[in-house]
């Protein structure tokens, strides 16, 4: 019984140093997930361009509309938004809960949470990325055949600042994509 | 050392009738999740409208031309229909491999690779119906800063078909949710 017991504290002893190792790259990914998806959110929600368009001149006096193209125009920029918004409040709860959670686990439940919540968000974020580059690409390109004009010539800057921050959500996605499998691989029954 | 085999063999024969009453549920929501991801893939790729529109009249005689609405002519029905397509295919090979799969585990690493591509899978599905949803809202709804025009008004019956396509794959996405959920339930640790 007494070796038993000196085994026992030997192991959890050499799974000491495994276990922060491995967590450390996950902690890590999900800092750097956190920002891109921040950063997507925050580029796209103050994304706004005011551009003034000549439409008649009375003598040599131009007559000008400013026109303001701003994201809350685009139902699917606001998803965007909120997808990414989530997804930033999801990683730092989950950060939180890497800090802290080895307090709260139940029978590994823990670990089968995570996996399962950071796959929804996946899902979510992937949901408003793909509303989002399909929108821009709208935007960028036109549809002749619904006669739907392209508006990126007109609000140049705006658009290269949406471009930016797909771009930053396409990072996110794929860290995201590592992180979740990490978590699902976390899972495997150990041999 | 006698009695401790006997247990083992007793846990063996408990654990038997368990697991494929389990998997007949998992199966069903697959064919379930199949059958919706190929009638969204068949409802939006085969939606085709054409309709007369009359341009101008000479003396009594109307001049009409023909147009087309196809689901080919906007990029986002596109990447919904290989999406869904995908999708279909994935929930097939995954029936497949339910049905022949345990000859070719290798220490458990099949039920960690099938969460991962459900995983991915739903990714998948989810940006073909953000980009798909937000595409079909601006055909209902317009967008008056973008000077969008709606075109459901003109093109009844083809964005009706489109919305069947959507509620379609939805549903899907509701079923591969669980499918994956349970999935990545499969490899809870066992107490």
């Amino acid at each position: 019984m007494a070796s038993g017991n000196v085994e026992k504290l030997e192991l959890s002893f050499s799974a000491v140093p495994d276990k922060p190792k491995k967590d450390w790259v996950l902690l890590s990914l999900r800092v750097l997930a956190f920002l891109a998806t921040a950063s997507a959110t925050l580029v796209m929600a103050l994304n706004k361009q005011t551009k003034n368009f000549v439409v008649a001149t009375i003598g040599t006096t131009p007559i000008t509309v400013s026109i303001t193209a701003k994201f809350h125009h685009t139902p699917a920029f606001i998803f965007f938004v909120i997808a990414n918004g989530v997804a930033s409040l999801h990683n730092l709860v989950m950060i939180g809960v890497d800090i802290l959670g080895p307090r709260f686990d139940y029978k590994g439940l823990r670990f089968v949470l995570i996996a399962i919540l950071d796959m929804m968000n996946l899902v979510l974020a992937s949901a408003g990325d793909g509303a989002a580059t399909f929108m821009s690409e709208l935007g960028r390109n036109g549809n002749t055949h619904a006669r739907w004009d392209k508006i990126c010539d007109k609000f140049e800057s705006y658009c290269n600042r949406g471009g930016a921050a797909l771009i930053a959500s396409f990072i996110a996605i794929i860290l995201l994509l590592i992180t979740t499998v990490m978590s699902i691989s976390k899972l495997k029954p150990k041999n």
